[in-house]
């Protein structure tokens, strides 16, 4: 199976290093950074275009863009990893579109197209009958997605809540722990590396909320918008409600909550018992799924992470080519 | 898609309902119980069926059975779901065997045939060029399998751990809670339908390394069989042993738990932390993997009961379907 990739900072390099690693039968013929493309149809040495990116910066030449892989480059599958635009998810809509016009399949974990696109771009996917995934958009390493669609495929979803935010829930479980105040758990963050220079996305739920519009929209077929979800952040959090919480056995976690009926897009802090499913720790992410037959399902692992999210993306390749494409 | 369904027992008569309850383009073609059979190559209608095994006792004809319809009857996937027999997996294992030669999709709850020929089957399956599932055979209404090969599907995994047998569980919740002797905690499972008249399978640890023997082989491709497991079951736990662990803030799980490297097959009871992954309670079952790329993953849901079996098994069905039948 063939495929073009675009993005090449820690999720696109995470593939590459695991395509390097095993013999998956998926080889990457065509590849673009912000600044430079690469494009060999026999298959790119994966060694070498790692080895330069970390010297130069660049994966290829100057020149050889993202738009003209997804238009012209010869691929099964178009892998988009470049980062989340939230506004209106471009450039990387675009070039979904596209490659799904061509009857390619895509694969993608960036959040913006699928939040903002995933009716219209489904609806192409099966006019051409090939493939749109999306695992790596929600909750890193789980693998939601598969579990929503086949091992789960007969049951009808009532309901579905979860920790989506690892940097949420690090600065809570923190505050929780050590008393510190919501700054101060922040700027622990920050020096691990769990928070962002600009903090903002994550901190005020709009991260969980687009999730959740993702996930309900993937679900029930809506065609719900990042305005429709009710969003309250953990950044009003005070160590005194969380001593409250510890005081009765309880925490306080930022949720993400999807109802069916009465439909319900929520994302705000709650008080939950610590035996509670997702009362989980530290970056860890939880779903739990309310379903009619499978009763109630929790799903608990890593939210984050280049090898991670490449575990995702390359699940969803696998998948397609196990299924559509036929592997080695 | 056509299918034919053999036992109709509590599985057998929960996926008819759930097939008559919502339009998933399945249709039952031929079914057997242990007594009758009935071929309709229109589909069966499901509401009579059900009718008539709940007035007579059966859900057709005597002289068709199950061996007919596994040789001779129209159907894409041969669905089996009668009780498990642990000795030599028969008479499931043959017709599985025959389904599978005839160029048929199988998927079965059995745990039988799976843990005895799962390698043989496979391979059968492959050389057809069709899918052999058992979703059903292992934690009931977690999706297990689905996340092994296709969510994960580019991981490595290290090791599985799990709570796999919701009898033992719920003897060893109640016994915690309320200090119950094992005796007093068997008793109260048997009451409420949670253990059966004959419980040795269940809390002699036989269930559960069956189930670790599948797991194993599916994940490893291992030959692996019963007596290669190092089995300890519950019967042997004191309620000294789990006041104790409670002074310490833990309790006790019976654990099936199987490394590949050193490898080790393993079902005992252990004593976790209370706030350990695998601490769940009452009937519940749990599962945690571990992988190279998306760390560890815990899946928690309910292993048993007529509908979470249905589930699993038309999860199956519907992958089947969509990959490779196509659907409505």
């Amino acid at each position: 199976m063939k495929i073009a990739l675009l993005g090449f900072g820690s999720v696109g390099q995470g593939i590459a290093r695991v395509l390097a690693e095993r013999d998956l039968g998926i080889t990457i013929t065509a590849l673009a950074d912000s600044k430079s493309g690469i494009i060999d149809p026999n298959g790119i040495s994966l060694e070498s275009v790692l080895a330069r990116k970390e010297q130069t910066g660049s994966c290829g030449k100057t020149g050889i863009t993202a738009e003209e892989i997804v238009r012209t480059a010869d691929y099964d599958a178009l892998v988009e990893v470049t980062p989340t635009n939230v506004q209106d998810g471009e450039p990387a809509l675009s070039h979904i579109r596209t490659a799904l016009a061509r009857g390619k399949h895509a694969v993608t974990s960036n959040k913006g197209p699928i939040a903002i696109a995933l009716p219209q771009l489904r609806a192409l996917a099966q006019g051409r009958g090939v493939q749109l995934r999306y695992e790596a958009t929600v909750c890193g390493a789980i693998p939601i997605f598969h579990t929503l669609e086949h091992g789960l495929g007969g049951n009808r979803f009532l309901a579905i809540r979860g920790v989506m935010n690892g940097t949420c829930n690090y600065i809570l479980s923190r505050m929780a722990a050590e008393g510190l105040t919501y700054d101060q758990a922040l700027m622990e963050a920050r020096q691990l590396g769990y928070a962002e220079a600009d903090p903002t996305y994550d901190v005020r739920g709009i991260d969980t909320a687009i999730k959740l519009v993702i996930l309900a929209n993937s679900i029930w077929g809506l065609g719900a918008r990042l305005p429709d979800v009710d969003v309250t952040g953990i950044d009003r959090v005070t160590p005194e409600a969380l001593s409250l919480a510890e005081k009765q056995d309880c925490t306080v976690r930022l949720i993400g909550e999807a109802i069916q009926e009465p439909s319900l897009l929520r994302v705000s802090p709650r008080i939950l018992s610590k035996d509670h499913p997702l009362v989980v720790y530290g970056t860890l992410n939880a779903i739990t799924l309310e379903t009619d037959l499978a009763g109630e399902l929790t799903f608990i692992g890593k939210g984050a992470g280049s090898r991670e999210t490449a575990s995702a993306v390359i699940g969803d390749l696998i998948f397609i080519r196990d299924c559509y494409v036929k592997g080695p």
